[in-house]
């Protein structure tokens, strides 16, 4: 254990070596890395298969859940969306050097923002493997070095698959040590990562709510946390009803396990009982079981077809990762508003709506990361939303906010440019 | 004691809730406040000006050094002074609402970024009263809720302000409760501010290193921090000697006690020998004392009306605030950039050259918030660099970087407008 905590240390003093280097380097030796990573995850995929098969009897063998099984397996298919997904991060414009807010004082100094890269990101995640390769390519792509620190249940499909992106970025002339592993997934070393605010400049963790609080209360540098949606949709009283049902359905059922998905429906009372009956009818082709406030279930309890039980407190504000909405009927926008700013988590909302007024107050008033008129909270995605792959979703206010992309791995620095100017 | 902290807690929920309308207030109902803000305090200024009497006499008893009680003093020059910058953020561009990155995607999704206003900022501060109004006006145009707290020497000075601010306010139509000030300054209501994470969203402290690392280790909110500044200027082989000594001269004496006053002098042995006593006989004008490195000495140490002393250890990387500065030669400038690293707050920081190729690369591979060529790097400041005032300057990579104005007080939602558009 001893020597893992120094080999720790010594990842670290290469990252931030590295970073250094990393930061100005061109975007043709950067792209070009990617494409040798995605091409040689290709031509060594049986390489990675190998070693993923490996996980996957290990966690048959443990008792793992089907769902975390599949989560964790790869295949031909995947492994070449994997590569695409890098390929896709190589087309997209290098963030770093852009330069903005440029302008010239009065006294002649040349003023300008430069885009630059953070300088090592730490990356402390669970199971699934390709998220080793988003997060590497994305921060290759933007300039940083990263530590990344992957789950136990995939710990040989990750060191399969780092392998070829190290042997990939040397061969495409990276600086030695722009992407380090560590490969002892012990907790006791997860809590020695997040002590390394000398090196390390951000800090994100992706996987459940456990490791997301215990990395936010533990961490000594910058975290950026999200990932924990409570998603509401209100259908306001001018809402066009099969937009209202489609999107619902949507929303709600087409994964239902990931942070995106609808948790909660308000349906304004006028429309209730027109509503409510079309869109527990289709949400019921799905078997989505619904908790009803005493209105909504007064209108729907008569179909007994339907999954239905009375809603309780801890219903409001409640992240379901399952086929279970609540449903609740407000008098009115402004009692829809409440209910949001009380139970929100700060990541996706929605109202359905034909009244531009309505739309308006909604935009203005609910503070969240996404905000949507007539459309499902299933968009908000770094790949949906047209930045390449993301390494998460932030659902706080400071530095980004929603998916993050290239530019949410970047700060900036003040070029100032002067010809002998000194202050009065 | 406990009703302090009663009190504070309900100017916290208070501060929340006019956040919620502060964030869509018109920008002219904002403006109208600063501008009778400005109005107000010299309408009022003999109330202001008494209470300002007060802190200085019981400073005076206090024992409080000349410098602090400059720093706390106010007369009607400097009240027409801080008013004059409340006009300058009213006559600034309102960030809040600004939408950017708008794109269509193919599926018709209309994206864009929103600006939006922070919520609720904590200011943690000491001594000088124009911090009060300062902050106050830039939450205010930003659009954010604030809970200041002064520092106890300016205590009186800042009751008299915050009740000139608050009815302005009032009277211009800004929601009850936007700006709150802590009356008691006792330390553990401090503590009970850095735990208010449930309604500050950023908190920012301004003073010593004390009350900086104090605020940084105990918050349990965001923090914006800076302030520590020790800054280089790196005189480069192909540097016009005159405009490097007059730019030393500038960054180090025309106010030593900042942040952005000069600390290190890096100069190239090409040069050290003809600029040497050029820039020492010009730093001895205002008694500046060199601590010199031992090529430097052997240079300047002929003439004896220079003050010397041979450098420490401790000299470099060391915030002098006084008339002081450390001076080294250096072979090359990869060992000034070395140097620079190895050693900077990640402040501000200058290179003297007239060739290209030196300041492209002392622009890449600096890694600070402010890189110069050719200028002091006491223009590192909000009003100097075109922000208006400014909440503070930071050093870190999150968020914001550099002087802090309007727009860092700001973060963004993304708006998603569709018309029934639901996920594949």
């Amino acid at each position: 254990m001893k020597s893992d905590m120094e080999t720790l240390a010594a990842k670290g003093r290469v990252a931030k070596a590295a970073s250094h280097r990393l930061a100005y380097l061109s975007t043709d030796i950067k792209n070009k890395a990617l494409h040798t990573i995605a091409d040689d995850l290709l031509a060594r995929k049986e390489e990675i298969l190998t070693a993923n098969r490996t996980d996957y009897h290990e966690g048959e063998a443990a008792g793992l859940s089907a769902a975390l099984l599949d989560r964790l397996m790869l295949d031909n298919s995947r492994l070449e969306a994997i590569a695409g997904d890098v390929r896709a991060v190589a087309a997209l414009a290098d963030p770093v050097g852009e330069t903005f807010e440029t302008r010239t004082l009065p006294n002649g100094l040349q003023l300008s923002k430069r885009r630059v890269p953070l300088g090592v990101i730490g990356a402390i995640y669970e199971s699934r493997p390709n998220v080793t390769v988003d997060i590497s390519a994305l921060c290759l792509k933007s300039g940083n070095a990263v530590i990344l620190r992957g789950g136990k249940e995939t710990i040989n499909s990750n060191l399969a698959i780092v392998r070829v992106i190290q042997e990939a970025c040397h061969k495409a002339g990276i600086p030695e040590g722009a992407i380090q592993f560590v490969e002892n997934t012990d907790r006791a070393l997860v809590n020695q990562i997040l002590k390394m605010n000398d090196v390390i400049d951000l800090i994100i963790p992706r996987g459940g709510a456990g490791l997301i609080n215990f990395v936010k209360e533990n961490a000594t540098m910058a975290v950026v946390t999200g990932g924990i949606g409570v998603c509401h949709t209100y259908v306001d009283k001018s809402a066009d009803l099969e937009k209202a049902t489609a999107i619902v359905y949507n929303a709600k059922v087409q994964r239902p396990t990931v942070c995106n998905a609808l948790d909660t429906v308000l349906v304004h009372a006028d429309v209730a009982k027109s509503y409510l009956p079309m869109m527990a009818k289709e949400l019921n082709k799905a078997k989505v079981e619904l908790h009803c406030d005493k209105r909504a279930l007064d209108i729907l309890k008569a179909d007994t077809s339907l999954k239905l039980k009375p809603a309780v407190d801890e219903d409001w504000g409640k992240e379901f990762l399952a086929l279970i909405a609540a449903v609740k009927v407000v008098d009115s926008l402004d009692e829809a508003l409440e209910h949001i700013e009380r139970y929100t988590s700060g990541h996706s909302e929605a109202i359905i709506t034909e009244d531009c007024q309505s739309a308006m107050r909604f935009l203005n008033e609910v503070d969240a990361s996404c905000v949507y008129v007539n459309a499902s909270t299933r968009f908000t995605d770094g790949s949906q939303f047209g930045l390449g792959a993301e390494v998460g979703i932030s659902t706080q206010k400071l530095h980004a906010r929603g998916p993050l992309g290239l530019k949410e791995l970047t700060s900036y620095k003040w070029i100032i440019v002067g010809s002998g100017q000194v202050r009065p």
